[in-house]
């Protein structure tokens, strides 16, 4: 293992908001989804109301736009970027929500953390709307897509079913 | 299938914050574990360096505490509550860690989000600190673990490893 | 006139938070309603697409659910408040919008600013939603409806139509 | 009535936070007007009390400046913008108060949502230091007067007096 | 020296929001103040522009009643409490501004931190608006003059000047 | 005296958010420092425990650093400013902790106050953390040590020592 350092410490160890000062402002995308696991008949609650579906899903489609705006306030060393685009779809499954949610700026640094602080305050809330259902529900994978723009260029993720 | 509609939507279908105000203020607490699956040399980063480790671990810590006092800002339809006390426990074990978040309050209404999104904020910080070094890891299970107080009691997890 | 002062501001003439710690724990609720006024055919656009429809109005609602629980955010002297429920109700008309938003606690002051200010929010979103097609639109009016609780009990608008 | 769509819908109907990082930075502003009306013996109160009056315009007026600041965390589908500017007068006349926002920035997209939620924050916190006095003030008409910048530069609204 | 620990650290040494939950609420109060020291000819353009030192004061007034209702979102540790009241005083003296900030609450913790934070606040914005004249003003000495309430009971600050 | 207005100050002697729309965006830094005064057995309590060290230096460190982010909501006039970086070192002397914070941003105007801030932040966090222990600790002096960037280029404090 090389001895390269975490970049959010300083040479002393310390964490800090690194400097992205130099960099310069590109296109930057990223794409992150994350599940909601439940019974199927929770699911089905959701489905069976027209109406109410339509409702549950555009309130957690809200809180994942909002939370990805929210990123530098969750995440302590974030830096504030002003997002030009977020996102939020959201499919029912038989027994699983998915939550996609695509984030764009244009800045120094790239927004991962906000594409995956969206999907996570969708699942949150999606959790919180059914939860006197089933509290047992589990929440994952959450994980980043692909991102584009920036020094490193594009990342894009080996496709493989999390359930498998 | 009970015809018993989510609690947070109205008899018209359309979202609203619950009213609670006929609930009697009781002592409430919740506990959720999360994970962040990562390489083992991306653990070992961490665990190798010990001032390090130690901010590291901190700043997750934090970042689980604000996030669960934040939990009303993030999640459309919860309720603001006082907490009155949260803990965030991290663990290193070889190719994930483990946070857990316990939160405390007395009032109308649970605290199973609070847990949750300081669990989720913990996780994402976790995430965004090493993600320099691999940005394929993945958050889940998030989950609650247990909760007591309110009307419907205790409630706690059938225990299984998530990783079984 | 008689020389009353404002409350909230001291002997000195100065603003402060007036202290309502002496106040007991009361259930107060609070209604308020506010306007869109637009043209026939933007109204349409919303009316006629179900699925949008949908969006569009459970934006708003979470726009004056969220905005009802940022009232001490945005209203400097305000008390922060733990609201016990926030219901908004949306209505489409021929040539304009209502929007109705009741708000309840148990605490020692009134919820008719976190009534206003979710009617506001929602208002505002409405417009923000609307805005490509008519940057004309006016809000308003806006005012509060009725509220209970509390040392002056309960009060209630003079209905008439604010078209007349 | 052409099939144009609302653009913060998807093709899908569903609500988005629109992706404007295609277009260019451009110096835009946007000036916003909003009334309180109220009971002449109410606003006397406040024009009666030199000390005082000084007071309750400049609360109303650090209202307006911050409310814009937090346009995007108010209205769910804005976009972050880094204001350059913002100025709130505020007007007091026989039986209402006229409060005029003005908002600068140099970015991708307008600032109206951000001279009209200034606008209403200044109103609301008119409204809530002057309550104690007359709960049936009301708030309106609050409208955009004017914004200049970007694709479909100026725009002015036709004036009325919106009494008459 | 005995070996208490600081009741912020868990028995394992790691930060956490002490739990409350046990404690009854009680009234609770605190005073703190701050200074800002400036060169006599800042202050006196504060002094001389009466319509200005309104707007001027009442704008750091009103900062640190907002400074005050945000510690726990500014404070990692602190405990998000209901305030029940806060007053700024500021004082122009020859060659420096004094800030006393006074906050109550019914609760199960004290409001130490608020009334510091709201000073800060205070000071902060003081600083900011004066800055252009002189950017080498200080802030403090900032510190608890009193607080009551709690199982500690009264505490209060041995007078000194801070001159001296 | 020269007539030279505060510039946060319209010609009418209102306050407003000066726009800075006009001025280019450059690379700017600040610096700022600020002090906790304690009694030296509880700076050796925290010396002396090496874990609880790291978690009580890494808290503050990031209060630090989300308090820089946040100077916008903190202080009234402030302009919100996307920054580049920011840097936090925390030094335990024999009767004092000396907190250092450094702030970088690409923008209109300069991050003074946002050095300021999250100077503040840091040490309101330490007392926070002490308090048990002393409640009489003191914050400041805390200032501007250096800023460099924008139409009046770099300053530096004359540097002395505060305790002389």
């Amino acid at each position: 293992m090389d001895a390269q350092p975490l970049p959010h410490l300083t040479a002393a160890g310390q964490v800090h908001m690194v400097d992205v000062g130099a960099k310069p402002d590109t296109v930057r995308t990223a794409t992150a989804e994350g599940w909601v696991q439940a019974r199927p008949d929770v699911i089905a609650r959701v489905r069976d109301g027209a109406a109410a579906k339509g409702d549950v899903l555009a309130v957690a489609r809200v809180a994942g736009i909002q939370g990805a705006k929210r990123t530098a306030d969750i995440i302590p060393l974030a830096h504030p970027l002003a997002l030009t685009g977020t996102t939020v779809a959201i499919t029912l499954e038989a027994d699983r929500i998915r939550v996609e949610t695509t984030v764009t700026t244009r800045g120094p640094t790239g927004v991962e953390m906000e594409a995956l602080t969206g999907t996570v305050a969708a699942c949150l809330t999606l959790y919180d709307m059914l939860k006197a259902h089933d509290r047992g529900m589990v929440l994952g994978p959450i994980q980043l897509l692909s991102k584009t723009g920036g020094r490193t260029g594009a990342w894009r993720r080996e496709i493989e079913d999390p359930h498998d």
